[in-house]
């Protein structure tokens, strides 16, 4: 049994039940998903700063579940606190946005990412690079104008979506798409059949990748750069994040790992 | 019922015991693997050379069997004929390196490439950069010196390949390794409790992958860099291959794809 | 009068006394220091997971000192929610690494970061990639082994920090050296004699390049990546951050804004 | 006397006569061209799949022919199959694209690669980057629509192309035109008064670079990656093929020159 | 009393005299501008052959008048002769482009370089290579056509300026915008409420990262790139570049400052 | 008939005698070498200072004798003022460096550079960078001590440099070795058989590509960054590059030649 947590770090429950309709018919027959939103922050992160906030928190809600999931994604396109995730959690963590761009790899050489609002842009650019996946990356291409709600966002927007993705095959020369941002949700096989290339559904792929990693059975580092940190007294922070930071790897067994 | 072609582009049917071997284990209910060795070049690619040799084998291969798969795997570490493969598939086709570097990018920011034979080092680094991914590899380390047999180099290398694994983590900055090079396939699950870091298993990552890319139901391209290349007529080359040439979009078709 | 509002991310009021006696006798006339030490966290960040959860306290502290302070220092190594502290901040904000790497890029080809935990590094590096400083970076070196305390790190680590400087120099070609980290604040006066470039003091270089940008006298964007974002409504944040989140750009003003 | 191997590896003997034309006036007196049309494969390679094939071909025409030339050339822009004939020949092997990439770097910081079919751009665009030179590159433009016959492209299209590269000149910032793909051989010389900037012509630059790896007087590599492979064994390839492959280094005389 | 040598690496002092208003009210109160024109080259260095010139031309003024400033400031958009300067002065060194763009990336992800004279796009471009920071630019936005005279160009295109920052904002990506060029200096005080971003007054940011560079107090570096270059004769140089090339570090005190 | 200029930007005589001597048993029938030395400037240059001195008097050197060559060659390795000369004349100028390393490009993926003074390390590399090269360079390695003259170093470090290159090969893995600077042409033709991959003699080289350049017939650019500049007086400069750089394109030409 693979116990899945998908972690949306928004705030809008519409935007986690989107996430769960469009993965749940892809799970392994052995897989659970756990959904859970965040209990704190924003409806919906747009830009660096909500990122910000928004990366204390998924460690928060990570280390209070700690122990009752075998892998977690991180399900906002954006990868919100993702690297820390990983260094702390003792199971995979990925993310959303690494998910669906490590999947549309395979599917071609460049793929673009099309979303429906123009403050995404610079965020996801920041989330591209730090994967290193720029040279991957055809283009961003991003709706500009207002929405009338973050549920039904992918239904009003439907067919600016599809302009724009055609444009990035067309005049950006992306080998496959991704219809970025967890309130597009569900949205990729709807329109598939409209877009010439390959279209990657993020949270279905975050799912299948997620399973991957179980399944690959790869054991938790004890050392590189996501063993988990030495452990560390802190203060003002949730119990279970100051615990979960506390229980980092002994410096005694570190050293006793340090390759000669 | 997904049926997976994995396809050993090297003439040694050890090897692709090997891989079967350390796949099957990890094969979903539904799925069905398919092995075919190479029935022409060399025993094990090491160069430039063999792989340009093999590129239009593994073609040949494709194009013979077209339609009695879902899916097909390139399986040996170098991905020859990948990008030819997946344009005139009309299926998915993954590499084996593709598969095992993707999957490690979840697993850390950095993985090394670690294998049996100095000569690999060229090829693989190539193989790398036309991934888009030198800023993720941490290092490529390998062994010097002969062995004994394809087929056991594994065994009789052991030590001085987990010995080098440990050497990419502590001198390198490596967060995960790749055991590279279809003779290693089955090594990984062996060593994975003497390397402090994840260790990706290649053939099992890229029949996961597979199986995922059949999931995500993505269809074939028809504009883009990788929509199947208009039908063109050959001289000296197999039936099949002939046939699958002369089968592509046809020019009036990709025209009325030509987007506005 | 310039107030600067210089903010430890970290929680050791030791550090803090060490930034302000390093950055002091170099204020100007009209300028003045306001020290604030962060609320929660850990005594000194260290990895990304500790980074992650130190974003989110900044931004929460700079929200609630908002209309307190001409410009900020987001003061440890690593620049922890920098990037969304200047899209909120109606003022200037600069991080520690970012002002120390760039004046150290006028006083040489490449820099070397010098500090006193292995443990630094991939954040440190992670840090550099995303000002897209690598091209600049000689390297980073890193003392490996405990210490006794932050507050005398710099004095117990004094000659191995200064032998590190000196490998930078002759075995990475470093043309200035960079001692990272605010518990080294006030150490690069002592030892700039023995190290044969220039020594970057990086907390004196932030205080001078907040003043900088003050006199520069640029005003806030209202336009590109870092316009303050629109409003947005939260929920379990501090009065002080819900507020600042509430306070961005109304879609109206921006909409006036949007170029023809 | 420099005996230069011209293989084109499309089957269009026509596209090898032009080539032929083009480059005849431009030979030294001491050198002689002997051209050779690919005997298997395709009219015109324009797909990573066409060059796929060709790749293991060129391998094979070269292989057949070892001994009777002193340098050759693989005279298709995309360079199938020349890393590894650079592997394999005793001699010098070069690319049309390489020849005529690198001569236009000496005319200029940035060239632009101009052709008459859209379905060349992915294959064009990977060959410069295999060698290297994304940064030299100011853009790939490239005419879209059908052609009458391979025979006559360039002057069926010459008003276009012209076209085109002024716009690349204009628009894309090109100090220098390359004209690329075996079948615009000779219309450098024609349109050169109308393009305002070098025009380099790939199959005179060919040539010329060949007679001038033969006058370096180069010796073959017996280290490094283009040293001959290792001797191994093949089966189902061409005769000339197998072996040229089993008469690789030997391991004895390839640890010989291992360097202490 | 820091001296700042005011360097105008052209000959028109009608562009020093805006130089000096532009910085002149920024100046410390403990800082004196010693202004010098260029007594030999062009105008208006604007392609690389005149920065060619210039460059001698900047180390023959810096040789003259060496010792009579604690830093110097080399004045034209393009830095010529930077690097060499850094070398052979006892003080510090910086560059116009230098200081306006490291003070930009303070201010944004990415910035825009706009100027009067599309003659001076490649000059500009290999500049901000040079620096390594092609990663933080936007983009190059020049003005096409002739202007009346330097010392008014900034009057007379004033609008169009604002304009093509505005469009560098909105079409680019730049969050803030360096206006460039000497001839332009003082423009940004004028024209700062028409852009939406923050827009950086190149002169001042020199002068002030000057004054920064002088309280850092870095000494001149006896080791590395930017170590004083070993004594060397020449022949038909002015005395005074005679004299300082002449007076390089000794071999004998350089290896002494070797590092074991 | 091709006149070449050679000119050594070095003052001395003696190195231009040497590049006199490996150049000229390999120009072709119609091919006249001219050489000249620098009049001013130092005995060899090796520092970004040195390199700016000569960046100018390379220019004047060019201006002064326009029109009696029919190629030039900037003869030491670092390029001094390549890209304005070639701005500025109207036949094809070419450099050491710049041809030595396209050359090498044809003979392996990675060449490296070795030389006999550490010194040349930082301005070499900065070469490199400036032709877009890095990715082709495996390393730079430079003797690190004193010589007794320039025109015998060659011989006197001839067993170093020949362990240099060897050490490039196994640990850097260069394809191909480039001997470089000026001092020490004519090397490669005797070392050439204790070296186990290709030797680029700089100098013949770059003597090839200048006759190939001639034979290519490249008319001088009109358009793009290399077309001469617009004309512009200057002060106190010799009165041939005074002349030179007044006869630049005029306006009115360059508007004709304006693309639509």
């Amino acid at each position: 049994m693979t116990r899945i947590l998908l972690l949306n770090p928004n705030t809008s429950t519409d935007v986690t039940d989107l996430l769960v309709q469009a993965a749940s018919p892809f799970l392994s027959a052995g897989s659970t998903l756990i959904p859970v939103t965040a209990p704190r922050g924003v409806p919906y992160i747009a830009t660096r700063a909500e990122a910000a906030i928004a990366s204390g928190i998924v460690l928060d809600v990570l280390a209070e579940r700690e122990g009752t999931f075998d892998v977690a994604i991180v399900a906002a396109f954006g990868d919100p606190g993702l690297g820390g995730a990983r260094e702390l959690m003792p199971v995979p963590v990925i993310g959303l946005a690494e998910a669906a761009m490590l999947s549309a790899c395979m599917l071609g050489q460049r793929f673009s990412i099309v979303s429906f609002s123009r403050a995404l842009g610079p965020w996801f650019r920041e989330c591209v690079a730090i994967h290193g996946l720029l040279d991957r990356l055809a283009s961003i291409r991003l709706l500009d104008g207002p929405f009338a709600s973050l549920a039904n966002v992918q239904d009003e927007k439907e067919g600016l979506l599809i302009e724009l993705a055609r444009r990035a095959i067309e005049d950006d020369g992306a080998d496959a798409i991704i219809l970025a941002g967890a309130p597009l949700a569900g949205l990729a096989a709807r329109v598939r059949d409209r877009i010439p290339v390959p279209v990657v559904e993020s949270v279905v792929a975050a799912v299948k990748q997620a399973e991957l990693l179980v399944i690959l059975n790869s054991k938790k580092a004890s050392a590189g750069s996501f063993r988990r940190p030495d452990p560390k007294p802190s203060i003002g922070l949730s119990p279970a994040l100051e615990r979960s930071l506390l229980a980092g790897t002994s410096p005694a067994s570190q050293r006793h790992e340090k390759l000669s």
